[in-house]
Order: structure tokens, then sequence, then C-alpha cells
């Protein structure tokens, strides 16, 4: 059994929108609801992120895996920055610190999640699956098991479609999973890993630091699945 | 007594983000809260709705009441439409209709919301107003205060700060008004309400059609309240 798949409900051609970054997590996720059935509808977004580099890794991926639709939608939050990911004068943490780091981008998965929503919304769709893990992860809040709940009971008040009978879920299959088994996953499916981009300061040509935390532990999958790193790493 | 801020408690300085859309109810919203001690950062969306001149109000409010900021983000939902606020194919009703109206934008104040929740975190702040009232309104489902209280309790597992200890509020004081007791509010608090744009399909100067569900409930709160209705009507 593919560990992504292990709890998931069958799609049945019903649609879905699909949170994708171009990142490692994300783009297993899509590949886990597209072989579930589900017929997806992938969403990324440029917020001014420094790691651009992932929308093209998310366009190729959403091309090659056969994504319903792809949509790219700006979002001007320069203006809420106060993070290490969206602000170049924030340097990216290359060793392990305590709590929370300086990438965390305040509120980021509610606003993704808000959006996706009402794209969902539109398209009469009720599911919205998100790459969240919460095992190996940075420790942001916005990606724990407790916090993915609430934000489906709020869902489940917000919309037309859930006050008309609707029942939104918000689906996390790799929540549980280690970054090993995300990486078998993603292999067990056909991915190929290379495209992906997690690097945090991805160069323009999506090429990898290796240092910082999402390249550790994305490093840290690849060793502990025994598979060689197929990451291109520059310099 | 002013009705608005009958319970709510004093900002001592303290600053909010206040979603700020230049109509009667957010416009009251952003007086009631400044009057209580809130220091206000306002913020508006530019979604591509057809009441464009409800953004001139806005930008006219915030600077006269004094709030500390203003910000209008630009949000390109038009993807996400589906609603004859954004969809200029789509006709606003000009009488009464069952159920929830075609006005309804999908998951709009969840968007805002979220958005609010990331500038509030980025400015230090813990407390969000919104102008929702469920009372004499559209019959919204993101207005009704079960849907605030889940918003709320999302945004509190959602944010580093939230997570290191801050407590989110979402502050809707005009949630239980009548449209009368939100204009005598406003009137109270000195507001020159002729400034405010309600209206679904005001023309580009700001005036108002007044047979739309928005001005019809704006016309009767006036009527309610005693008061004559300072709206520039057109044609």
């Amino acid at each position: 059994m593919i560990a992504g798949l292990a709890h998931l409900e069958a799609g049945a051609g019903r649609p879905a929108v699909v949170l994708l970054s171009g990142g490692l997590d994300s783009t297993t996720t899509l590949a886990v609801a597209i072989r579930a059935g589900w017929r997806c509808y992938a969403l990324s977004f440029d917020y001014g992120q420094r790691h651009r580099a992932e929308l093209d890794a998310a366009a190729i991926v959403a091309a090659t895996l056969g994504a319903s639709q792809h949509r790219t939608l700006c979002l001007d939050v320069s203006a809420f920055a106060g993070s290490a990911l969206t602000d170049t004068g924030i340097a990216v943490p290359e060793t392990e610190l305590a709590g929370i780091p300086p990438t965390y981008v305040p509120a980021r998965n509610t606003v993704f999640l808000a959006l996706a929503l009402a794209w969902a919304e539109t398209l009469g769709a009720s599911d919205i699956f998100i790459g969240a893990n919460a095992l190996d992860y940075s420790g942001y809040p916005d990606c724990r098991p407790d916090y993915l709940a609430a934000f489906e009971a709020m869902a489940n008040l917000a919309t037309k479609a859930a006050v008309e009978g609707a029942r939104v879920s918000i689906r996390a299959p790799l929540i549980n999973l280690s970054k090993a088994q995300i990486v078998s996953t993603g292999l067990e499916l056909g991915l190929d890993l290379a495209t992906t981009v997690s690097c945090y300061q991805a160069d323009a040509n999506g090429r990898a630091c290796g240092r910082c935390d999402s390249c550790r532990l994305r490093k840290k999958g690849f060793a502990e699945a025994g598979q060689p790193d197929p990451t291109r790493y520059r310099g």
C-alpha cells in the first residue's frame, strides 16, 4: 500500500482544489489525489516569495500530472511581510532553531486555504487538498492537525454551499507521514522529484542551497527512504 | 449610551485591523473602534467589485476618521467570481429574494479576515474588527455570529502570535444591531454618512441605485431611525 493513499477516500471523479507550491509535499499530494480519482484544480500563489522558481516547478508538475486546471494567483502581501521568505533583508536560517523559525509567513495557510475555499465553491467542489505535514516540518502552527480541523469547521459555516448542505473537507493525506514516507509515496507514484523545488532560497533555475530547513528535511527524507537524492543543488 | 459601543472593550491604544469597505456598516465600525480607543489600521480590498466607488469612500473615511494607516489590497478573484458583485453578466436583484442572493461572493469574509489576520500578526495586533451584522443583512452565511466564532477559534490555532500566547479576537460590534441602530450610532459619533457607499451598483461617483438589497436595507435604517436619508441617489 502506498503510504499517502492509506486513509484517502476515493474521489470517483469529484472535483477538488489542490494547493500546489511546487515543492515535494504539495506535488506528492497532487499525485496522491489524482491517483485516488479526484479531478484536481491546482492553485499556486505568487506572494513575493524569494524562491519563485517553485512557481515554475508548480506549472510543470500540474501539466505533467494532469491537473484539470492550474491557476497562479498574485497576492500583494509584501505589506504583510515580516518573513525571511518574502523579505530579502531577513536571512533564511541555515541551522536548526528552537521555536517557530523566521521563515514563517503570517497566516499563510489561512490565506491560501481561504482562497482555495472561494475557488472550490465557485467550481462546485467541496474538497481541498493541502500538503501539510506535522512530523518532519518546520514547526509552523498552520500545519498542525488541530489547525486544519478548525479551518474545516469554520469553512462549514462560511459558504453558501455549506449552508445549503455540502460538507467541506480539508484533506491533508501526508499529515502523519515522515519525510521518508513522503519520498517513497512520490517515487511509488512515479514522480520525477528532481522537478520539485523545496528550497527556501532556490535560485532562478530552481537549484537548491542544501542548507535551509526545507533542504535539510528533504535530504533527510531521501536518506531515510534509502533513495538517491535527485535534488539539483547549486555550486 | 451609543448602541455600537455598548459591549465593546476599551482599546487603550492597542492596535487593531479594521475591515473597511466604505459602506455604512464598516464605516460605523471604524468610528466605534476609534471612539473606544483602538489604534486602527484600515484594510480595504479591490476585488473587481462593480461598486468600486466604495473604495474612494473608504479612503475618505479612513483619512477623515483618523485611521493610523489605510491599505487597499488588490485581489485577483475574477477567476473565483460567480457573483453579481464581480460579474457584470449577472444582474443585481432589485427585489427581495428567498435564500442567499446572487450578490453573495464565495468565501468573501473568510478571504478578507484571513488577510486581516496576516496583517494583524505583522503589526503585532490581536484584534480584528468587522462590520458584520446579522439582523438587517442580506443573509450571507459569513456574517453570522457562529461563523465569526469559528473563524476566531481557527485564528487562535493559526498564527505564531497565537501559539506564543496572544489571544486573537474577531470583533463585530454591530452584529446584533438593527440597521436603524447602526444609523443612530453613526450619527451620534458625528459621521457624515453621505460619504459612505453601500449600493451594490453605485456609479463611478458613488451615487446609489436605491433599489438593490443593500440600498433597501440602508433606506429602511434611516426611516426607522427617524433620520433624513443623506444618501446621494442617481437619476
